[in-house]
């Protein structure tokens, strides 16, 4: 297998910017603030479509209709219709009765089978969705479908974001342009484990269904899923791309790795988005751990520190407190060995080889001051490695969720 | 067997209540506020001592050298000498010369061997201990030493703690009285595990080493095993206590209950009592899981209901978001079954057999006005259950960790 050479650049948009493709964002009335709430993705053929779900074991509504959608169509889809300000999870049958109407919605409006139309939804959990509604505002969103429309279908699908979270790439594969574009949401509630918020993929390549799911799921790992806000995985993640072939490039064996990288660093800029959009945060925080037994433990180690409070919270107030990042390597769960372990922030040692060197704190608070920090810790007991991203933890955080319903 | 009848009386007091002990508390000049940070526990004869310890892997100093003198004494010792404002963790040698030396400084003054003195110590990671201090104020702390000081013993360990925990218990065992007494400290990185913070026991019955230790792993494991604040377990955790003979009563068969029973009483008096003075904390959480699997799924279940920051920031701001519940609960790892979970809020059911009560939200709002919060969730796949306390999460507790050292 020889690989194919490409070259990769970001370009301006989002999911409605690879050919064939439109996008729509409306409000239908379901926030109350009436703010923009219902999205769609429209493919003008017939695309492939992969997905991958929250491993959670409470799946709202729209998550299970999406599943049955994607065996149902073998992998095919039209459309993604979304909303925010409404989780539709916990709602019994009822919920499962409106994610099947909104798809069948706009499958009437689009004209193809409703099982090609994928769903989501996002916002509060265990509240009713109003499916007329979504039926009314419709015709509205399918008018609105336009190409340069990607910026409001992700101004639609937010909730406690404070900004719209999109990207888009045009990789060049034997001198033919392929584009991939992205939008996601998603501020708290977000260590997605197994998937995330939600996240939406588009790309006029043609993408065997296997070779779609696969290149998904790998990238999705080291993206979407090595990050975390809060330690917390929602009811509602998902993560789904349609592959629409309009750009006529089909991705083989040669060309998978021009494809995967292309797809990798939308979904990171996408996943980063969402750490640097994190309810309350003020930084990101890079986490990478080395001297690991395993892989796995590696990310296991580096997801107890960012997922930690205490950590959190001493980067927000950029207090070198290095001690809090061995006690929770220590407490891990992982192979640790406190006398070759080392800590490093940003580029400075803290603790090595069993000792404190505290005489460097000023000059880490000094470096604290930065938006983007990185923290290394080796755990003296292997050579294996992972990094994860998060953000800090600021009493705005208690703020937003404190107050999220009243 | 036949168990012996027996009553249990709360009473004044603390580790210096029971027959033949004495503390003191005073200011070595650790902590750079002035305040006491040196206490000391003291029997008047050699008594049983057993303890559990963090399962942290960067073990403090003071928690090896614990252990080391626990193991050469075959569980004697006649006293706890312990500070506060650093923890004497992760400080290589040195950290260990010190800790022993703290040992012995206290083993010359009283007369006894250096291995019947145990050592703890808490506050910041990684900064050197002046052993110099210790050995210069350990004088004064001698001449001090009263049974009336316990409450002084209290205060000299606290850190970030609001109050000192301090409680004792009497119980009648066939018409004679045992007397157990206790201190705790504790605010933040709570969530111990095999041990917790600092707790110091003591007792005037005689028991023999074995029941010692197996009474107090029973029951620190559903009193500070059973707590958390932040999810966050210290390098330098630990429960002693002294039993040392001096009521004339031994425990037996016949009254182990009895001893077990008053001994949990004053453990959980203590354990909610770090619960309630947890960082930033305004509102003392139960967590009950039912319709588990098993016991350990339940308390899994329960601990990561505990640790969500989400659930506690929403308790903070009293919004019964009775969703998070059941998200945390279908992330925990644990069998769970939506269709026939359910969520209470004090006696209020919010969420039962796959559906919601959302109308019953405003009467939820109401009850979260108190103080002292149940909450119940029942994972609808068993019938075990288990109990956790925990606090609630506010901005005051991102405020004391972000300016923790600077």
């Amino acid at each position: 297998m020889t690989t194919t050479s490409h070259t990769l650049a970001m370009i301006a948009g989002g999911v409605a910017t690879p050919a064939g493709f439109r996008a729509a964002g409306i409000s239908a009335g379901i926030k109350a603030s009436g703010k923009p709430d219902l999205a769609l993705i429209v493919s003008d053929r017939p695309a492939t479509a992969a997905a991958v779900f929250t491993t959670n074991k409470a799946q709202a509504a729209p998550v299970l209709v999406s599943r049955e959608h994607l065996a149902a169509s073998q992998g095919t889809a039209r459309a993604i219709v979304t909303n925010s300000g409404c989780a539709n999870a916990c709602t019994g049958e009822d919920g499962l009765r409106v994610a099947r109407g909104m798809a069948a919605a706009t499958a009437d409006l689009i004209g193809c089978p409703a099982e090609q139309v994928l769903v989501a939804s996002t916002g509060v959990i265990g509240v009713s969705l109003s499916l007329d509604k979504i039926r009314t505002a419709l015709p509205r969103g399918m008018a609105a479908l336009g190409a340069d429309q990607g910026a409001a279908a992700a101004q639609a699908i937010m909730t406690t974001d404070p900004f719209p979270k999109e990207a888009a790439i045009c990789v060049s594969i034997g001198g033919r342009d392929v584009r991939i574009g992205g939008t996601a949401k998603g501020s708290g509630m977000i260590e997605p484990m197994m998937a995330t918020m939600l996240g939406f993929l588009t790309t006029d390549a043609a993408v065997p269904l296997p070779v779609l799911q696969r290149v998904l799921r790998e990238v999705v790992d080291n993206t979407f899923n090595a990050i975390t806000v809060d330690g917390e995985c929602s009811t509602n993640d998902c993560v789904m791309i349609l592959a629409n072939g309009a750009s006529g490039v089909t991705i083989d064996d040669a060309s998978y790795q021009a494809f995967a990288q292309a797809l990798e660093t939308v979904c990171l800029r996408l996943a980063l988005g969402i750490v640097r959009g994190g309810e309350g945060a003020t930084k990101l925080i890079t986490i990478t751990v080395t001297g690991a037994a395993s892989g796995s433990e590696a990310r296991t180690a580096a997801k107890a520190i960012a997922n930690s409070p205490l950590v959190k919270t001493a980067v927000h107030g950029g207090d070198p407190n290095w001690g809090r990042l061995i006690a929770v390597a220590g407490r891990a769960g992982v192979a640790f060995d406190l006398s070759r372990a080392a800590v490093t922030i940003g580029s400075i040692e803290l603790f090595k080889d069993g000792r404190p060197f505290d005489e460097q704190a000023p000059e880490a608070a000094k470096y604290l001051k930065n938006d983007d920090i990185n923290i290394a810790v080796d755990l003296g007991s292997g050579s294996a490695s992972a990094t994860v991203w998060t953000c800090d933890l600021s009493a705005e955080y208690v703020r937003i969720n404190a107050e999220y319903r009243t």
